[in-house]
């Protein structure tokens, strides 16, 4: 066999240990599959006394993580640094400008700067892979981006993030609140000490610019996503959403239409026949609904060491094999320029959950106020009776813009006999 | 833009024809996507005068199909007119020979004569892709030989046969008996009027053997699977099924230990928990087991002119780009030589279902027979009484190997009080 590809690997954090863990337990396979082997040489951390449970002799070290791409032993660079900015962002600038190529975790920073770093790498003629920025375990990006090549794909859609789809399947199996489940993910660890990037929807959004500009051709746009997190999930909405058969998933959603693309990360209320319904726990999945293939589906681990040193290690084989693919999956000139949609262009069915004073008359005012903004409700729902005090009133929509749902749900909110913020969740069909 | 890729076309039944047709609807996003328009210059099929629904004029007529390979015109081969002899056998190893890429979506073939067109294809240095071969529209060889490229699998699983899956979720929804519902999917189409290559297993059972070949990096092995098809399959099981919180699934199953590969195709009870026990109607799916990855679930369309012209056109625009793998995801010499294991070795719980006389001992028989074999039984349940006439018992074991009860079987359907052949279904974790 041939000399192995020599690998630098920058980050020796849970991911970068399980790359250096899997490149060494599976070698003969990972041999075999790539037609040569391949072999870390060269790593870079903070701290160099650390006990990562990998043996880190015989390897070089730097300090300096953008240092790894002058190595002249290395022939491509792992980046499990993270960060949208810094020293991932240097490394893997350095490491194009060098004519290394480069496989990446790093969600945030293909998100944010994808755009230009896929130029980049386009005009160094430099591979660049990011199999392991989505999904984890799950080849998304290569089913999207190669398997369904052939597809005009209006829609993809997605369970992204682990830690809320774990909060919200705990939510719904025990009846429980949201900070309640929280702060036990937290001790758990599924849930991070701060764990706003996660349960805000960023996350999740990160990955789902990645998923639509593969989907559609088109350039990343990270800031065209409009983003809701959980924090508003309430267990009385969850039950409700129950009743009415449906799970409620932070989804990551863009669809495609003649005016654009939309892309949004929001909570939304999913029926329990669709697939996206019954994906529980950590497990996320993602789901492409291609013009000739139709719906396809795929779920698994969507974070931890080892699927996603399984998609680094796949991107570091594809790139021994020479299977090479363009960042967007065509070359920059090719791509499209379809326009990213605003949120108030969005249309679909709406979940609108209320706290209102029990007494006659409020129903009237408030299905006044959606007659006046055009709002047709398919179904309204109001449990128990306790006069004068506060009872919750669910309304379903038929499709409606979300223009007009905002306008309504300002007057609503105003409405003297509506007691708390209203709770607002989009219907989607999967 | 350079030349398009001229492309030959054997066969143009609905999958030829499919591809056609997404090559012409689709041509600026293949074209992006593969860098290089992808055009069909000539095709090769019986009957000239057919309409097709999609335009011929232009395109050069074979009647040979092997004459297609010879057409210096032709860069590339489409292969969709199926069989695992004949025509469709002759043009590929001629296309081989001639050096020209071979696609193919012929599962019988590749099961077949899978080993020996590999090494050959490999001798000549010849792409050869057959996405389409299995699950039609979901990328499930692509998932499998290039996603999970760096796990050890431990086993792979699928439901391969939509036609299966259609008549078993029929039976299931509306508690109906085989023979009826394979009557009415030959009306609807969804059955052949020569079903048994679908019911038989025999379908499943190709696909199974090219999944486990993918799986486990050995040459494909069609002789080695254990079939058994769900023409036995009684709506009384799936009633138990349901009863004891699963579904009957038409799974094919590989599964890697020390001793060799396990390859088998069966109705398998699968507990309702399980992502598989939710693909319903004539959907596909797939389940692989990365030591890394964990467990990667693919579901979608694995039939009909969309999704396999989708696989067929994947295959195509990965052969513009250069995007190479060899056929069982490493070069003939680096191959596994993991030996096949017979059905006997085979070890699971099972599920036991028998007509018996309603009378004292027979229970008191049947488990005799049971212990005498080793066989350890889980539960046992016995619905009703009507004395001196026939009931159901239903006898769950604990795990048993496949050699034992079938030794307890053959004793068990000689004694006086059992009144049909035992019903015997194995159940599977997922």
């Amino acid at each position: 066999m041939t000399r192995p590809l020599s690998v630098g690997v920058a980050g020796l954090g849970t991911v970068g240990a399980g790359v250096l863990r899997l490149l060494r337990e599976n070698a003969p396979i990972i041999a075999a599959r790539a037609g040569r082997p391949i072999a870390v040489t060269a790593v870079s951390a903070r701290d160099r006394t650390r006990d990562r449970g990998v043996p880190l002799s015989g390897l070089r070290w730097y300090d300096d993580p953008v240092a790894l791409a002058g190595d002249e032993g290395v022939d491509a660079i792992v980046e499990v640094i993270g960060g949208s900015e810094g020293p991932a962002k240097a490394l893997i600038e350095t490491a194009i400008e060098a004519g290394k190529p480069v496989i990446t975790a790093n969600k945030a920073l293909l998100a944010v700067h994808g755009a230009s770093l896929a130029a980049r790498a386009e005009q160094h003629g430099v591979p660049l892979g990011f199999e392991a920025a989505v999904a984890g375990g799950i080849p998304a990006i290569k089913a999207l981006r190669e398997g369904l090549a052939a597809n005009r794909v209006a829609r993809v859609a997605g369970i992204l993030n682990g830690t809320c789809n774990y909060i919200l399947t705990t939510m719904t199996e025990r009846g429980r609140e949201f900070a309640d489940v929280l702060a036990e993910a937290q001790k758990l660890g599924y849930a991070e000490a701060d764990p706003s990037f996660d349960i805000d929807g960023i996350d999740a959004a990160h990955k789902l610019a990645i998923l639509a500009a593969l989907a559609f051709g088109r350039p990343v746009e990270f800031d065209a996503v409009h983003v809701e997190g959980i924090r508003a999930v309430s267990a009385l909405d969850i039950a409700f959403a129950r009743e009415l058969g449906y799970r409620i998933k932070l989804l990551g959603i863009a669809r495609a239409s003649d005016d654009g693309i939309e892309t949004r990360v929001h909570p939304a209320m999913v029926p329990l026949a669709s697939p996206l319904a019954r994906v529980d726990g950590v497990f996320n999945a993602v789901v492409a609904e291609g013009d000739f293939a139709g719906r396809v589906m795929l779920e698994g681990r969507g974070a931890g060491a080892g699927p996603t040193a399984s998609a680094v290690v796949a991107d570091l084989i594809d790139l021994v094999r020479g299977r090479h693919t363009p960042v967007w999956g065509a070359s920059n000139g090719a791509l499209s320029n379809a326009p990213s949609l605003p949120m108030e262009h969005h249309a679909g069915p709406y979940y609108l959950r209320l706290m209102v004073v029990d007494r006659p008359g409020v129903i009237a005012d408030v299905t006044a106020v959606l007659r006046d903004h055009g709002v047709s409700l398919e179904s309204l729902i109001q449990r128990g009776r306790a006069p004068g005090e506060a009872v919750p009133v669910v309304l379903v929509t038929h499709e409606t813009k979300e223009a007009a749902m905002r306008g309504a749900l300002a007057r609503i909110a105003d409405l003297d006999a509506v007691l708390e913020r209203p709770a607002l969740i989009r219907i989607e069909p999967a």
